[in-house]
């Protein structure tokens, strides 16, 4: 696989970064993944459009790169039918202080992996190590901060499960490591607002497009009237089937579900 | 100046890590900084014994370096009087999916600044930005998950202040963008223990090993009675003395702080 940094693109195991990258040293970086499908970026636009807003938002340079066409470049080179393509800006070489008043350059990576859409039904556990923190910005941007998620994410692994639902810090559901999370209940899709701590998603945004979805703060507790559970993210929508080892819903995949397999 | 990457000493502009390290692509990684005075390493074996500690709790595979022997060699190598050295361990070479089960050899960057100690008083804001997180486990470990830490310095920048204070998602006291606070209240050292957001500080602990010191919750409004107010790192010992323009005590040094400089 070929991996692009900063104007070159080199072989996966040779592709660097500076160790003194703020990237590494800080976490000072944002990503996006963008779903390959038949050759073909999907929904490109909208992640390089939440990338720039996200940037803003962080005081974080964009490089003059043309990412649309370095996506188009690493699907090419790369041989990607069915994949996802990542592109890793962050704030460069580090600079003294965490403020970065004098940031230089940016540093930019645009990786790829070939992977085919996911399938199968997803059990998820309700996180107990971390809490998702509604009270920080950074809970609305992809940052590369992902502790938190990693962290839930070994949990569920060490039970067992696919998935773990993030709780915020009230106790409500945000979100699942990696996806975003929709119920319904009582016929209604619903899903956390980006207020309680759930990433804008861009697949979540694409949902709320095409299906009536009511956006509210989730107690747990709705978990077990709904009739289906939904995790989405740019590789695609999932059927969350199991929480905790209890059903949701019959356990199966539900309508909901089955209907918007066309968006993915 | 020389960086330690994995078993070589480069020079800094040269010394690089994968790109595709999970440092960067999801600050995968924890740090140390050791303060270096006159040529000699300050409270090593507690910043190892955190660094170890903390890893386990993130199941985050220890190499077989020294880094004791690494940190000197850092120190000779630069010619490092006074400055710091910084140990940064990310769980190496991305693995698929979060929870990297099968996670590669680590990455091990030792790095180096010359910097005399810290001086003068500091003048902070109480971060609006942001809330640091005493829910999630990365609040007690030196993740490089530094996002919200960014974000409030940077909010300070535009203020014109030198730091920010972070409260946690309650609205308490929790710690400083790089340091911990101590409070001196009717004659008594307070601090935020732990639970509340507080990173467990290697300085923090040498000050409570050196005074008497209450560990408890601390609301905002102590500020305003408080005779004086400290801020403490692995760099050294300061004195806080406004916040958002109000004087903490009479606005200067006291004499808490005047005594602990013989511990820094």
């Amino acid at each position: 696989m070929k991996i692009y940094v900063n104007g070159d693109w080199t072989d996966a195991v040779e592709a660097a970064v500076p160790a003194t990258d703020r990237g590494v040293a800080l976490g000072d970086g944002l990503f996006e993944t963008v779903a390959v499908r038949t050759g073909a970026l999907r929904r490109v636009n909208a992640h390089l459009a939440r990338l720039r807003s996200s940037a803003a938002d962080l005081g974080l340079e964009l490089p003059g790169d043309d990412f649309d066409a370095l996506f188009r470049e690493a699907v090419r080179l790369n041989a990607i039918d069915n994949g996802m393509v990542r592109l890793t800006l962050t704030r460069g070489a580090a600079q003294a202080g965490l403020a970065a008043a004098d940031s230089g350059p940016p540093t930019v990576i645009i990786s790829s992996v070939r992977r085919d859409p996911p399938e199968g039904l997803v059990r998820a556990i309700i996180c107990e190590t971390t809490r998702r923190n509604e009270h920080s910005p950074t809970s609305r941007l992809k940052t590369t901060n992902y502790m938190d998620n990693i962290l839930a994410a070994r949990e569920a692994a060490r039970l067992g499960a696919d998935e773990a639902l993030l709780l915020n810090t009230q106790g409500r559901l945000a979100e699942a490591t990696i996806a975003n999370v929709f119920l319904v209940t009582d016929g209604q899709i619903v899903t956390p607002p980006v207020s309680e701590g759930a990433l804008p998603g861009i697949m979540r945004a694409a949902v709320m497009a095409a299906e009536d979805v009511d956006e509210r703060p989730l107690e747990l507790k709705e978990l077990d009237r709904a009739s289906e559970a939904l995790l989405t993210n740019s590789g695609g929508i999932r059927a969350l089937v199991s929480v905790d080892g209890k059903p949701v819903g019959d356990g199966q995949a539900g309508p909901v579900y089955h209907r918007l397999q066309d968006i993915v």
